[in-house]
């Protein structure tokens, strides 16, 4: 019940000034408004729609970048990673290693991470009900790593769809680790334009709150100055100068319910 | 933006003692929390699983405590029908008549309710999109009826399974009508007891609160003194001795949401 | 394992005329085909999106041209029936009545309908997994009557969508009654169009083919002369002059799985 | 429209010894039923639930096993990979490498498949829809490979369940490519079972037949001498025993609805 933090940054690094002037926004915002502050973006956006789609600057030169906002900003970072080589690295500058939800069954990728001693970021799977991630769980413990935070962003509702079931938190609560809600890219609609997901980001607080209200560790988000032009996921991020009053609510909204008395009704 | 209703009350009219014993505490607590309260039972359930299942009074002997109930406590009532002819029998006791979630199609049903000129609380069935609910509306306009209430309880996922969309009730109010969450019913399992419905009432709590993080009109609910034995629906149903705190972190919840800014992130 | 039989006819009652001329030519294809037949036909469409939507001729018109239908071909007819009191009515005429998809748990229509001793067509509601179907059946066993058929109609997957789950059948062919497919309204895109339901009727046979290929009593379809034209449904109708090669290649497949040898895989 | 291709084996690589033993016996029931052949298993099973399920003999061992039984028997290979770096390796020993289902959008990997030249087998994830995979047959084909083959093999239907939508086929079909059905994972109950998926074997003729009846270019299964005792989806596994008569069935649907004129019903 402590109170929220925030896994906040980019999609994927388009570029080090943007990354730099998206951090330090985020930087900003989160002191301000005294919210613990993870720094977010990936290196590779390992599994576009298209070929040709925009993948971002890949291991080496995105994890010197993300080194630099380290440094700059004093934040820790978390970053995703695709294939197990890439997990020794990626740990070695990021305090937080991020599994992605369609690789959440990949055991050789797992278990690079879970050796590498870092905190480990599990995304649900869009295709598993909140119960099963014991598995993925147990998979990490296994390997010798209980340093884990599991992840929601939305499970398939027929297609092109996703729903984000509100149950499903409480249900993961149980297994003892935090449990983070990826607000923005459970806005996404899968398949939603011609040739990349769609999404839904006018309707980023919304769902946000709900999340957040279920008294969670915290929340995982997505913004861009320029929503429209973004290199990836554009249709999920928030609006980067929306994010101080975005947060300001989801702060009351986390305080407010992490007040409250427990209340048993089974 | 008015402070959030509540449509409490019981499944189906056990017996008139067990009626008034649940109205007169709905009544205490909400007018100590100064929540503006509607009382609501069903006369006949008329879908149960099976034959012998219990289904209540009926109409003629359910009105009659209903009617009971709102001379002694001076509470407005809302009661749910399942044919035409019963709509201007409901109307003349009650001030609201609920259009049940499966019939909510039945064209008939919708204009005889309509025509009573009572205001009308319509269920989203369970196999509805949000945006589908405009039709329904449609239909009572046409028949001559604008005093209309949306009322979400949850959508069919995959077999024996129910899901809440917190994005539709955002869908849901740009039709301009009062949305309101069935927040007791949205916990169901149906088909998960040998035969009848199962529940998740130990979530009671969590799964109201993400929708009235929402912003939405009110909260509709069901409780008992003792759910093990409630004659339908116990396993959904909230303990009635948790409703003041329940409430109360619910209206909590209420009063800060609609307390934000409206914040754009088109 | 006798051979498929054929409820076929037309959505709604569009006028005497049509009707006569689509039972003439189902009868004339059937006839041909040597495929036991029953004329299908809806005297109202209770459940369609909007007010102003055609409903059909309502039931003493409607029962007429049945009955019409019946003499002239002398075919058996079935009919669906949305309210209690119209069972009597229907079963005098009709061999078989129908329970519509929506309607099926509410036990008043239920009851009416198992105490005409009429065969009864149980459709199954696109929110109930197939293994609860045995609460219907058992309703109509409960109220006397064991004539009873079960019907697949598809159901709901995320929204506006329909997927017709294959094990399905099997599972409702352990209840021991006859299982039938309806093969046409199975093609519907709920809210798929601006106010009705869609349609893929241009896989009208690749759907009914995969359902016959289970082994089943038999197909329910609708056909239209001018799908494009129809009044309700039409893009699910089979265009009518198709009907023929559309039934002997559904025959064929009927014929073929029906012989094959039990195979338990267990 | 040639006859069905059979892509069939075993789960996972047990032994060599069994290997050769299922081998044979597909080997001798395909040439009896004069069906084209080609033995599929995998090396390893990267994604099991559990860190201690049986994974597999590795990429080595593996390919040395599956050339034997391609010296042996003379017939051509199938098998799956996981990682970028496997799919050189495997494409020189098996005709035909696979994209697993959870992978399909893992850039690297469909590029790595496709530089290859081989002949690709895509599983469509469980959480894509039929129209959507035209985005991964285009990374293929931009990466320069236009030798591809989609595979049916279930959509996320709610927790833990798959269903196969048989649209979906003819959807597919319009991409020109051959489409095949996986239909005994296709029978899986994900989290079925305390550690690893459930299955439905009890419904593997069925559920073949339906995909069979689609006029498709073939047939992907699984068999196993002793399904209860398969260290790998077990539950899903045809009993190898029953493959002749499994076969025999489904070929004659094949030639069945291969025979029939085309029937356009838009």
């Amino acid at each position: 019940d402590k109170p929220m933090v925030v896994f906040g940054g980019m999609n994927v690094l388009e570029s080090r000034d943007l990354a730099l002037r998206i951090a330090e926004h985020y930087v900003t915002v989160t002191e301000k408004l005294n919210i613990p502050y993870v720094f977010k973006a990936s290196f590779d956006k390992a599994n576009r729609s298209s070929l040709t789609s925009f993948r971002g600057p890949g291991l080496d030169e995105g994890l010197k970048i993300l080194e630099e906002i380290k440094k700059t900003f004093n934040v820790p970072l978390i970053t995703d990673i695709h294939e197990p080589h890439q997990a020794a690295a990626a740990a070695e500058v990021c305090d937080i290693i991020q599994l992605p939800a369609f690789l959440s069954r990949q055991t050789d990728l797992v278990k690079a991470m879970a050796e590498t001693g870092a905190v480990i970021n599990i995304k649900k799977a869009q295709f598993l009900a909140p119960h099963e991630m014991k598995h993925i769980l147990h998979k990490c413990e296994e390997a010798g790593n209980d340093r884990l935070i599991l992840c929601e962003r939305g499970t398939a509702f027929g297609y092109n769809n996703l729903v984000v079931d509100m149950l499903g938190f409480s249900i993961m609560k149980e297994f003892g680790y935090p449990i983070m809600f990826d607000a923005t890219h459970a806005l996404q609609v899968p398949g939603g334009r011609s040739d990349s997901a769609g999404g839904r980001r006018g309707l980023a607080a919304q769902l946000a709150r709900a999340g957040i209200s279920q008294g969670i560790a915290g929340l995982f988000l997505e913004a861009h100055p320029n929503p429209a032009e973004a290199k990836c996921d554009g249709p999920c991020a928030l609006p980067l100068d929306k994010l101080e009053p975005y947060l300001a609510q989801l702060k009351a909204v986390d305080e407010l319910v992490k007040s409250f008395a427990p209340l048993q009704t089974d």
